[in-house]
């Protein structure tokens, strides 16, 4: 296939990806006027801000790669979304990022206040397990398959990884972001963003019924996506175009913060990256060409499309 | 058996489930000085600050109730404790209830700052759901039963009961309390208070296999335990005794916070704590002699020692 026809493909699944996790997300979550109404729409606000649904997608495609019926993997797949908008609701609060927009609409705390944007962040956390304790049975996901799901997405989403790669973020803006070492900005993102792509291939494959040695290929996949995603995005604050992004550049150096072309340079970064790339691609090797979309997502992202 | 004979066997087994809580706790936490370090320490510090474990009790005795082997149930019942935990962590920010002092201790925010108790708390709630996943089954518990596990805690934490109810509360609040009904009251404390709590007793049920009939009967326990408690609770703060509490009293009037003795009156609101304790207790007969220390701790519930 020519990269052109694998990129118009991989959007094509993108979409039909986000069509689906929306349309399940809209009627397994709570409705607006549920009580309490201020909470349900504080939820519903941030869920359907126009998120990209990668992570869904990964879960989706990690299943089907390995042979699975994607279709089971669909309440784990809006699990993993509804986690990760809880991780940007709580970091965007006044005493973390303080960021008063996200895709170019107010945070959840500028809309509904922060007492309200703290429990909206809770309860999507709490609503990501039950999704999977509850709807991955009614597919026909046997119980310790869906166990295992909870098992990996709390761990990866626990204070030893996700939790914790924003715990040292937030330590190290506290000190001005003194300690600018390759070691301290690999840890944070390795944990920020690395661990819960990880756990998604995995719970993909999980849910696929993998074999041992296809979720180590997926865990690893998972790793170097997620590096290479983070890298880019690193770039992209550094050097991108604020239209064509859709947000705001700059603002981590602003911040000071802790990236990669801070710590690397811009040149050596883009290598970080192209490599993280490669060794993603390398990770799919043993899935032949039913990996095609997964290795053109990954171009995807170094391309700075995603 | 005496009353006296009673109330002391259920020190006893207070004191026992205590340090055994304390004890699995302590070996299954991430250590302190596990990276990110900081972060750990907030979640020691706030969850060794002196709570009774009456939550873990309830999922012991509940267990033990219906014929079920306590020990199996001990992951679940430290769970249970871990995720109230965290609600305490976040119900003390600022943001919400805005309190220095939990137990005559600073409070999470106070001593490691506000980002940092934000995500204590989200990494407690996390940690819960991994306890339930990861240490049930290797206490030889069913991976069905497990499931259920998380399905009953995640469903009675989420947005439409535990956090929920602190919703309405923050909601009320910024109202000024204007609507004193005694709808409202309910609706908050059945949400704040009893929706755990039923499910601490319904969790303690599952993992010792009752039957449908002791479930319903455990389901209903928990709701009138918890009301009772809360009737109590509300009735202290108006009238307790500082010190034999441990605790400040009078707050919740200084903020016109909705309560019952504020909503009822004092008298009315005895009847009313004395009234879910007898039903407590009638749910309980199914269980005969074997629930003789349930129903002491629904008594001691009321004359207010615990």
């Amino acid at each position: 296939m020519k990269v052109e026809t694998e990129i118009a493909e991989l959007i094509h699944r993108l979409e039909r990806c986000r069509q689906k996790i929306d349309a399940a997300l809209d009627e397994w979550m709570p409705k607006e006027d549920e009580i309490p109404s201020v909470l349900h729409k504080a939820m519903r606000y941030s869920l359907f801000a126009g998120g990209k649904r990668l992570r869904p997608f990964l879960v989706l495609e990690c299943c089907r790669v390995v042979g699975g019926d994607e279709d089971k993997a669909l309440p784990a797949a809006c699990a993993v979304e509804v986690l990760h908008t809880y991780t940007l609701v709580h970091d965007d609060l006044p005493s973390m990022d303080n960021d008063d927009f996200r895709r170019g609409k107010p945070t959840c705390h500028k809309v509904f206040g922060e007492g309200i944007a703290v429990l909206c962040g809770d309860a999507l956390q709490t609503f990501a397990f039950e999704l999977l304790a509850t709807k991955l049975p009614e597919r026909g996901v046997p119980a310790e398959v869906a166990l295992k799901c909870v098992a990996v997405l709390a761990k990866a989403a626990g204070s030893r990884w996700l939790v914790g790669g924003q715990a040292l973020d937030i330590t190290e803006q506290a000190q001005g972001y003194s300690d600018r070492s390759p070691e301290k900005v690999l840890l944070i993102h390795e944990r920020k963003t690395a661990a819960l792509m990880q756990a998604c291939c995995v719970i993909g494959g999980l849910i696929g019924n993998a074999t041992e040695e296809q979720l180590v290929a997926l865990n690893d996949f998972g790793y170097w996506l997620g590096l290479a995603f983070q890298i880019t995005d690193d770039i992209l604050d550094e050097i991108g175009d604020p239209e064509k992004l859709g947000k705001s550049v700059g603002k981590d150096k602003q911040q000071k913060k802790l990236t990669y072309p801070m710590v690397f340079g811009l040149e050596k970064s883009r290598q970080m990256a192209a490599e993280a790339v490669e060794r993603a691609i390398e990770a799919l090797l043993i899935f032949g060409n039913e990996a095609n979309t997964l290795k053109a997502l990954v171009r995807f992202i170094l391309e700075r499309q995603l």
